[in-house]
């Protein structure tokens, strides 16, 4: 039995009890002391950081800290084990806004992993073989000699393309005929996609993608341990083309359009696996999966695929179910046979970035009534259980990314991700990773929206008192609110909201709760007849939930129904990377679902217009946001 | 009952009786007359020409005739039935040489296409469908669309790749949902490799190849009708980078080398399959199949396979039996996902050049023993029946091919095919389509051996007699036989044979002898316990058996035993195109053919330098060669 020990967590003077041995990230949640965790405590991606204070602690060294951060006593806590009693400070980049929202969504993040049944059986394994060398009373082909030991492993008629062919001669003698394979599962039986002299069973990568219109986000994983080794995000390159998914559409239709559009993700998505291996360490030729989550025409257009008439009526795909293609297919800078798969999608509008969320998160497993916002610059709603499931999506547009606000960015470092107005009336910013801010994401945004508004600076409308506000100013847009001075930035120059901004937020939120109005109202549900609502978005690991409510984005109703996920599609395109069963699954859901077109629904522009205030014209929607409506809040500040 | 008449053959001046409403070509072959119908009488060689001298006859009018042919009463023979009493005329170009060896080699090889025993399913089949609509109740996407229309017709789960995916919607929307799919049967289901817009049925053509290490031949092929609409033939391009299928293989070894090779054959075959479509009127895009016929090398290194194994012990290809890819694969100038299948190989220096020939001819369907011969710059050997093969290859040179012969050239237009002389002791040639003599052609070469051998003006080592011959000069290599001066030749200059050309065609019918008898040996069989002979080779249409045997490249034994069925290669390449069960055949043969490596075995060398004389320093096996040896022939001509 192991010793019971005490922890206490800095700056919060939280302390509990545990036993020696215990994981120090699992002992903080149980102490409700929010540690950022965006890898969700895989030890990659560097957001948990404490100091150890007093107290022994074991664990790895790792790849994300260096040694100056180890020579101070700095852990992650994730990677780190109590021997004694202890004393940590969380650093400030690891602490996580006490909101709720955010506190269930890093618990229940990991409770919906656990709840969705799967598998570990990722979709490419690799397999080791010593063949019998030849000689001339035995001088059968390298390809006879393969196909004869894999039969006697059970596999008969292996696919295979010209570039395995290419590289079997040349493996097979490299290392006396001691050879690993790649080998794929398809559906159709098993695909060889590679040949590596000598035992690399060991070195099997994938890489797991959600391309947004925005932003696109990739993981690399390690398909022996199932881990996430590293991550990345960037801007989708085709953002110069068009902001949401109609512009890019259009551009597709011109002159080269399809081709320009093709290459600018290909060269994003190249740019992140060209990131994420570097920090990894891991070798490009060990990557052997790539799997994409993704909307139906950032999937379209990323295959290079004729994307028209997604936007013409009927509103019909190319497809909703693709075969596996390859990394040559697309020009992605791997081995030109590496499978690329991807989620399977609904309808033109209703992508596999939802289907991968609604399989990442198990929805399709179970029989509570669930229903799952995928917030986004295309935004996607869908109701239902493990019986039945209905889909809808709107055009929120980039806001919530970033897009199309003065200071927007995404969430990455330096980002404002939470506001609020200390009781002086002075604004307090809180920026991904402690860093100086250089900008405000999505998250920082609703922030920022739900509190000026609670405290009076912006009204239903959206405008600012400005007799009222002490930060609000004259700009080049008309209003806007001074968020953070120049002295104070990383950029140099003042960082502030303004009124356009606020409207272009409002038209995101008033699309997203317009849609989820009009397809329970198609199914005969309302909020309440809801057992949870999952809330996926990319908004790092942030979004408070509450803020949300108070612009109107959520619903208002009972807060333990929420959960936030995080990156839905990217939940579901890693864990599909880890197991076929799901891969299996997306095909089900993806027939499963029944979609609805919300631009043929009279309903939905009646309900989007009255979603244009804060947080509601129909306040009765509404009980719960308090506010100080009018009222000068900063009036008697410094 | 159709009426009797009578058709009058010159200048043979054979008559015969018929039936009205008889093809010409049949009375012709019924006659004994020899007409040459080198694509088997299919309309399109244009090799059968006749004058129609008196009488009425019917027929298309085809598309090798022109119109001032036509008006002359020029005639094919193959496309022409008789309707009254007739007198031809069959011209120059068409009458075939009267040997036995020919004459049985235009009739036997209809038997024997006729004696293989196959269904006409060729690979690939065109299947029209019409879709439902979509509207905004069924906006499935188009490819479930499409799916479930074949789900109707009895397809499931059909692979694809990225090329037709991008057809896909274009198509289905060109001719209001009717399309015609392009259907590939692969072993393990269908692969659909086009989609067209409407109903392309009636247009689905293939392309079958041998791809000799010296001359590459094809021919385009008629998919619905069963039919050759054009042939063509072009040196390797990769000569240039040495004669013989070793030196190629050390070539690939440099650096680029194996790039270079491929890239060089690979231009041959598209130069081929422009001209063959240019000259049938067959677009591009209607091509849906290409089978590949040839030996293991030429495969790899088309393929762009890593090759220096094949001739290093113990001698191992990569691949026997290749997967189906893909134009885009190699590059050849076609759609990018047109299939592209290899007959299977037995071994490095037994490749599907061979297995193919085993397949066209149907050894494997019948219990007569046979001895099947390929004469080329790559001779192989197999003997067996449809129980046992065993099969042997030895490298012959180009010889056959005109290959480092002085004025060698391939087997086309021009061409000097059979020689003869006089009784005033002059040199008589024919050339291939009655053309002023452009060169000499492996055909030629062996008669002009036997004739120049029999007539005693080449002595046992192949040596001239120069005092005896008149046509026996000084040359730059020595001693020289003229064989046609510039005033007669189209080359403006004489054309002669050297001393060095009878060596090289000494050393290649050599070691096809010594091949024969050694693998004979090792299955302890003799030439008289063989049923039957089947020679085949690129000579053209034309091997003078009788010729071949007098100068000890095909055994003294009963000549109604051999069958001449001149490219065996392009013959079972074609006929796998015609037929699924074919190209399974191929895979069963080349898995039921075991090799024996000649370069390993002592009496190879042994049998070889014995051959090297006029027909055999043996001179018992040739019991039937009565030569005028030594004595002078000429010695009294003008």
């Amino acid at each position: 039995m192991n010793k019971p020990i005490n922890v206490r967590f800095n700056p919060a003077g939280i302390s509990i009890g545990a036993l020696e041995g215990d994981n120090l990230l699992d002992i903080a949640r149980n102490a409700g002391v929010g540690i950022a965790a965006s890898c969700g405590g895989d030890g990659v991606c560097g957001t948990c950081k404490v100091l150890i204070e007093r107290g022994a602690v074991d664990g790895p060294k790792g790849f994300v800290l260096c040694e100056e951060d180890l020579a101070q006593g700095i852990r992650l806590a994730c990677q780190t084990w109590v021997l004694t009693d202890l004393v940590v400070t969380v650093l400030p980049g690891a602490q996580a806004p006490a909101s709720i929202g955010h506190l269930r969504a890093l618990v229940t993040r990991e409770e919906i992993m656990a709840a969705t049944d799967w598998r570990f059986a990722p979709p490419v394994f690799k397999l080791y073989i010593e063949l019998p060398v030849p000689n001339l009373q035995d001088n059968s082909s390298d390809l006879t000699r393969l196909e004869r030991a894999l039969e006697s492993n059970g596999i008969a008629n292996p696919l295979m393309g010209i570039s395995f062919l290419k590289k079997l001669p040349v493996a097979v003698r490299e290392n006396n005929w001691k050879i690993t394979l790649t080998v794929l599962k398809e559906r159709r039986g098993l695909r060889l996609t590679d040949v590596e002299s000598g035992d690399t069973r060991n070195s099997n990568f994938g890489l797991a993608f959600d391309i947004g219109t925005t932003g696109v986000r990739g993981e690399l994983l390690d398909l022996v341990e199932g881990k996430v080794l590293a991550q990345g995000v960037e801007y989708n390159g085709q953002r110069v083309y068009g902001d949401d998914v109609i512009s890019r559409v259009n551009y597709s239709g011109k002159t080269g359009g399809l081709d320009q559009l093709q290459r600018a993700v290909v060269a994003t998505l190249n740019q992140l696996i060209s990131g994420m291996i570097g920090h990894a360490g891991v070798k490009r030729r060990s990557i052997t999966h790539v799997m994409i989550g993704a909307n139906t025409t950032m999937t379209q257009l990323l295959l290079g695929l004729e994307s028209k008439y997604l936007r013409l009526e009927p509103y019909v795909p190319v497809a909703s179910i693709l075969p596996v293609l390859s990394a040559g297919n697309i020009g992605l800078d791997l081995d030109c046979d590496v499978p690329v798969s991807t989620i399977p999608a609904v309808a033109s509008y209703v992508g596999g970035d939802i289907v991968s969320g609604l399989v990442g998160t198990g929805i399709f497993q179970r029989p509570e009534t669930v229903l799952y916002i995928d917030i986004g610059t295309n935004g996607e709603i869908v109701v239902g259980n493990r019986e039945w499931m209905v889909s809808a999506s709107c055009s929120a547009g980039p806001a919530f990314e970033g897009g199309g606000i003065r200071h927007g960015m995404l969430a990455t470092a330096g980002a404002i991700e939470s506001f609020n107005i200390d009781a002086n009336g002075a604004p307090v910013v809180t920026t991904i990773g402690g860093d100086r801010p250089r900008g405000i994401c999505g998250a920082g945004l609703i922030s920022a929206v739900a509190r000026l508004f609670l405290n009076g600076v912006i009204n239903q409308k959206g405008k600012f008192n400005i007799e009222n506000a002490k930060y609000v100013r004259a700009g080049e847009d008309g209003a806007e609110y001074l968020l953070i001075s120049a002295l104070s930035s990383a950029i140099g120059k003042d960082i502030v909201l303004t009124e356009i901004d606020i409207e272009n937020l409002m038209r995101a939120k008033g699309a997203m709760y317009a849609g989820y109005q009009t397809l329970l109202d198609s199914v005969d549900l309302t909020f309440d007849g809801l057992d949870r609502v999952i809330v996926a978005g990319t908004f790092g690991t942030h979004l408070d939930i509450e803020d949300a409510i108070t612009i109107g984005l959520l619903p208002d109703i009972n807060r333990s129904k929420f959960v936030f996920i995080g990156n839905g599609s990217l939940l579901g395109a890693r864990l599909s990377s880890f197991s076929t069963e799901l891969i299996e699954a997306g095909r089900s859901v993806a027939s499963l679902v029944t979609n609805i077109e919300l631009s043929e629904n009279s309903s939905f522009m009646e309900n989007y217009t009255a979603s244009m205030f804060l947080p509601h014209t129909d306040v009765r929607l509404f009980p719960s946001i308090n506010r100080q409506s009018g009222e000068p809040v900063d009036g008697d500040a410094q």
